[in-house]
């Protein structure tokens, strides 16, 4: 199966009205594109507001299914395409997770994933607003492949790629927020370099399709880097997005190319889970 | 603490004595150009065998520590070098292992690591030759840092590095024994490609030093494709060499970068080890 899959690479729009028309606009561009299956970037109803510890940003979050869930919906439902959405989640007043909603083609609500390893530094103040993820590492079928979606620091954590894969994922979407703080500049190259190659790693060690869905602009003091892309089961980029610019990112997904890669690579036969205990423990000296 | 690493890329002399000559002689090489830490390719002692299925071939398997261990470790005496050198192992009649040995800096013989994971595809008839290592993931100090090993067909997984990288490995050594056979030229440079990216991938994921140490030349019908290189905790290549030539590569690598990265990149910190539960199944849907 062929699968034509859009990364919304996007900007803040200053509220979470504008955010929503915004991805809803650039929804329709996509599927008008022909794609099937569409991911919007992390946290998309507003500015990347971890950047303070702010109990007044936990206002912002709402319940899924929620409203934004619905518009969500409603869009696939619209155009037949599969939606994965990132949002802020309250679970119950005080319980707040980074959440991203699955929605198949039909419009049906398929689930969601809240974020399992959260950061927290400087301007990434992630523990302070997202409870670490209770639902495991879910993967949904959807009538344009089998999902696995995980989240912004998921992404430097070979368990949580290997963990979708083990469940079948044949694409795994990552909806992301990651930048630049000033003060790092001659970091900055290798920073980036970095990220891409451990995500074309996990490709690669999983023989699957694999696309990071990163926003642009400044909030200061971060600057986002953009630069969303696809990898193949090989880990080769097929499509890239700019740094600074908002974009539909399209990529056509061969989705039978994997099992012909998995024939030639089959790592998963030979997994030592006798040996892989180490993996639960903390590890150190 | 600075550790100055050779990997000797080298290929089939034809022979146990003639391999061992050729190996002792860089070895010496590489000591004279400043080395500490000196790793060999797999199975450095013939041909890489494993082409057919040949009970014959068992009789080549030794004992660990014996004859090319003593050897070995004459020459880490001699040198005030840390040897890695990776060997056939017999246990006893009937159970062999693709074994490595570890020998400090002043001769002492260390331990073993026994490969964890074994491949089974055409030319690489590797379950054949050797039973699933029973050591688990063993990690030593040296002299000269903190050492990791894991063979070949381990290095496609993130278990191995992360497994090693827990009981605190500094520098993840491999040697292997990778190349093409005829029929996949168009996969040819894909397939390197993609063996690259996710070594890489585990330098970055898991914040250490991490060299892979391949042979070259043709044993028919592999063509081996060289290219051992090192990598830093960025995914960062610093040494590479070519694709068919024998040769001492050697990095300086600065082990102390290792600390200032995992401040800045705290992924031990947040894993998830309640979560990780399916790493340990087989997976499939």
């Amino acid at each position: 199966m062929k699968v034509k899959l859009a990364l919304l690479q996007s900007r803040d729009y200053g509220s979470g009205p504008a955010n929503l028309k915004q991805t809803l606009r650039l929804i329709d561009e996509a599927a008008a594109k022909g794609a099937n299956v569409i991911c919007t970037q992390e946290l998309f109803m507003g500015d990347y507001f971890c950047r303070t510890q702010d109990p007044e940003l936990l206002k912002r979050a709402e319940a899924i299914p929620g409203p934004t869930t619905s518009a969500l919906m409603e869009a696939a439902k619209k155009h037949g395409v599969v939606i994965v959405g990132s949002l802020f989640e309250e679970a119950m007043p005080g319980l707040t997770y980074n959440t991203s909603v699955v929605i198949d083609a039909d419009g049906s609500f398929l689930g969601k994933y809240r974020k399992n390893h959260i950061p927290q530094d400087p301007y990434f103040e992630e523990k302070f607003y997202f409870a670490p993820g209770d639902l495991g590492f879910p993967v949904w079928n959807t009538r344009f492949g089998r999902l696995g979606v995980i989240i912004c620091w998921d992404q430097w954590y070979p368990e949580s790629a290997r963990a979708v894969a083990l469940s079948g994922a044949e694409i795994i979407l990552v909806p992301t927020a990651i930048g630049w703080i000033p003060g790092e500049e001659d970091q900055h190259a290798r920073q980036h370099a970095a990220w891409e190659t451990v995500q074309r790693g996990h490709a690669v060690a999983n023989g699957v399709w694999y696309a990071a869905v990163n926003r642009v602009g400044t909030e200061a003091p971060i600057t986002f880097w953009g630069r969303s892309f696809v990898a193949d089961e090989c880990g080769e980029i097929v499509a890239k997005a700019s740094t600074d610019k908002e974009e539909v990112l399209l990529a056509e997904l061969d989705l039978t190319a994997l099992r012909a890669r998995r024939g030639m690579w089959p790592f998963f036969r030979d997994r030592r889970i006798d040996a892989y205990a180490p993996l639960l423990k903390r590890g150190g000296l």
